[in-house]
């Protein structure tokens, strides 16, 4: 192992040294691409299972969609082909001839699942239909970074199509309330949930909502996006059923996306200078018991006790790893697991089988204290919660002291700079104070209130009456 | 509805409209493409998860490696590449320009999975590495067929690394019982287990082992495949392991792959008439639940009931769906739920809430009774197996009835033209003698023993002695 950086000096450098280190994530021999190790994989399996439960538990079904489509399907949203035509990756020969049509690999399906409803939705007794899918797309990109920015990435998204406005505002709010379940009560990452401004909405979106979450080096990282399509796609490509009193309507869609970039989040959210620290519910090992011992003799003694604690712990649904190789001496082991974030260590020696203990060192709080065997096991779940709980307030603490109200755009111009984090001020809803603040900052509105409010006070860029309290921030 | 052509007069045109007419998947826009819809989908997450858990519980974790790569690293083992270079779609331009090196969208995904381990193995600690990842991959194909035959497939590729020729073996043998387990003892198909001649073998493997389904026209099926890859990636990518003894050694290889495909032996092993017959475990819905009624009144009633029997079956682990639909009567249900193959049917009228009773419909059997509501209800599990049961019987019996024994050349030849079926014969293990039989009759050799044998004969073709009993079929 190598030492990693500081997580204060050298944040993009501690990034890259973690996740090479613990055995993450590289990169694919193809620019762009990454190769996601066991050790990252399983975090984003646990991600997915939390999320497909909640998904199957609000209704929705997975099916899945094709990987290609001809080029000319993906034309026919005006906003949606020129958002995404740029990052288009094209397939031109198979089979080893060249194609009579250029197929676009996916860099999202709403294309290609509105052209299905066409076919799916004839009544309103078809509707809603609440579809996900599970799959890799591709956007092309230059400069990748491992989990935050690939070529191509692994998502969920879900395309939903609904009778009325109102139901399909609905449905985008439930799933980012879904998203925020997953994100803050299991990933353990608070966020600033609400919408977009009108220039960071998702390209054929009415409304666009987020979570924002801060990362260690106080920028900002978008969670997921759960979008309002309003009638664009049903209109682009002809999706309309036939309502209760016999009349054609179109139908209002939404679609929403949470990808392998939360795992990227989870690192950076949490992450230290000794390494990852893993919110329990995703760890791929949630408690590592290190046996100590110098001679045969006392290797089966321990071994026997660490054989029994671990089946204990099993029995009650705790992933559990006996680190026992020989090739190592226990410090190297306990930096290992400490530097990929196992929330629990439990050391094990000859003393500890005598005194019926253990050793039990929590890698969120340092706390280490000697637990007679039978309370650790059966307190086990209890200690994995708090060391939730530590995790989540120690990431609260720090995105609200890095967060600012502030009332004059010298002020944000000034603090961004030599603070960094969050800022929340006034902003008049116009797209011209939202640039000069951009321009001048490099931050970005992270969102606004998910519900126009008056904030009784004036533009911080402008002066007029103020529409919204933006949050803004430099971002991933 | 649409009417379903009979099973025994035009297969190919039942399969179809089985598929279509039970919204199991649909073609996409792009040609040999499909739409995997969530009825179909569904069967194949509870392959996903039975295979899953096994891959787990046997050590093997899960990654994921890019789908794309630079042709160059494709081109390493001189089998594999031309086994797969016909059939690789290839990706040209990205992000608005041409690319300086054309990207390969993996067919399967040894190349880059033995161009990585040429890095993640040092020494003998390091081994093995048995590692899995489910993804979809693309093989072009003019003529497609869903779930049998699609340019696009999803699977899973198990790739794992020894570091001798008996561990490699032995893990090429375990992979083919976890499937074998997942074939027979869940989706109740009845496979003939073995390994493939020399010209059925993967490129790039120096052993693959099979399993084989006869589906309901008679022809076969291979449902999965698990290869021996001996050392020939490791000697392509350069993957050696300092053994014990300070000596460079080259790594021994297995990869294991099942597909889509799978969807399609079940559709095609135990459909009738009526349409799908689906065993339990993948049932997507597994009990459904019709209620009866004609006034709103009995509906009250009815539904009241119809939830309780839900409630308990769902405590039970038992997938439960009651079909309230209003705008359909009985009759039509019964038969939709038929033609989807679901296992179980409960149907529920005011007389049967008054005798406490439900009437259960077996959809294997065509049995129907009537059942005291708590007896069907704690019974559930029971009936489900006993569905599975005969499911299988029936799926062996029909197998077995045609699966003719012979012992000349002319019996082959003219039995698979009037009786098609499997035919098991004498085969001196020469390529010559194969492709005489394969050029005659259009079948080949689904398989042969995994133990070579002396079958105390001599070969059907050419007379010298035999060497192993072969099993011929025309097949998918």
């Amino acid at each position: 192992m190598n030492k990693l950086p500081k997580v204060s000096e050298d944040f993009p450098g501690w990034y890259q040294a973690v996740v090479r280190e613990a055995g993450l994530a590289e990169n694919g021999p193809a620019r762009g691409s990454q190769i996601i190790k066991p050790f990252g994989w399983s975090i984003w399996e646990s991600i997915w299972r939390e999320l497909d439960d909640r998904f199957k538990a609000t209704g929705h079904e997975n099916m899945m969609f094709p990987l290609l489509m001809p080029t000319k399907l993906f034309e026919a949203e005006a906003q949606h082909v020129e958002g995404f035509a740029p990052e288009v990756a094209v397939v031109t020969h198979g089979g080893g001839e060249e194609l009579e049509e250029p197929l676009a690999i996916r860099p999202t399906s709403e294309a290609l699942i509105w052209d299905a409803y066409s076919r799916w939705i004839q009544s309103y007794r078809d509707l809603p239909l609440l579809y996900n899918q599970w799959c890799n797309v591709l956007r092309w990109e230059k400069r990748s970074r491992l989990f935050l920015r690939t070529s191509e990435f692994w998502w969920q998204e879900g395309h939903t199509a609904h009778a009325s406005r109102q139901e399909a505002w609905e449905e985008t709010l439930r799933m980012l309330e879904v998203y925020r379940e997953v994100i803050e009560d299991v990933c353990a990452i608070p966020v600033y949930r609400g919408r977009k401004s009108p220039s960071e909405r998702f390209a054929g979106a009415d409304e666009t909502t987020t979570l924002e979450g801060m990362m260690r080096d106080t920028k900002a990282l978008q969670c997921c996006t759960s979008h309002f399509l309003g009638q664009n796609f049903s209109k682009a490509y002809n999706v309309q059923y036939l309502n209760p009193d016999g009349e054609q309507e179109y139908a209002w869609g939404t679609s929403w996306g949470l990808s392998t970039r939360s795992v990227g989040a989870v690192i950076m959210t949490h992450g230290d200078d000794k390494g990852l620290r893993l919110p329990y519910q995703v760890a791929p090992t949630q408690v590592v018991i290190v046996p100590i011992y110098r001679s045969d003799d006392e290797r089966s003694t321990v071994m026997e006790r660490a054989d029994n604690v671990r089946n204990a712990l099993v029995k009650d649904g705790i992933r559990v790893k006996i680190d026992d190789r020989d090739q190592f001496r226990p410090g190297y082991k306990f930096a290992e697991w400490e530097l990929k974030g196992i929330p629990i260590r439990i050391e094990l020696g000859p003393r500890d089988v005598g005194n019926d203990e253990l050793i039990v060192a929590d890698r969120v709080t340092s706390e280490k204290s000697a637990v007679s065997t039978s309370v650790a096991v059966s307190g086990m779940a209890d200690v994995l919660k708090s060391s939730w709980q530590a995790l989540y307030d120690d990431a609260t603490r720090f995105r609200d002291s890095n967060t600012y109200d502030f009332s004059t755009f010298e002020e944000i111009a000034e603090g961004i700079e030599s603070k960094g984090g969050f800022w929340r001020g006034i902003w008049c809803g116009d797209e011209t104070c939202e640039t000069k603040v951009t321009e001048a900052t490099k931050a970005t509105i992270r969102t606004v209130p998910l519900d126009k409010e008056d904030p009784h006070g004036s533009c911080i860029v402008c002066g007029k009456a103020g529409e919204e309290t933006a949050i803004w921030g430099r971002a991933y």
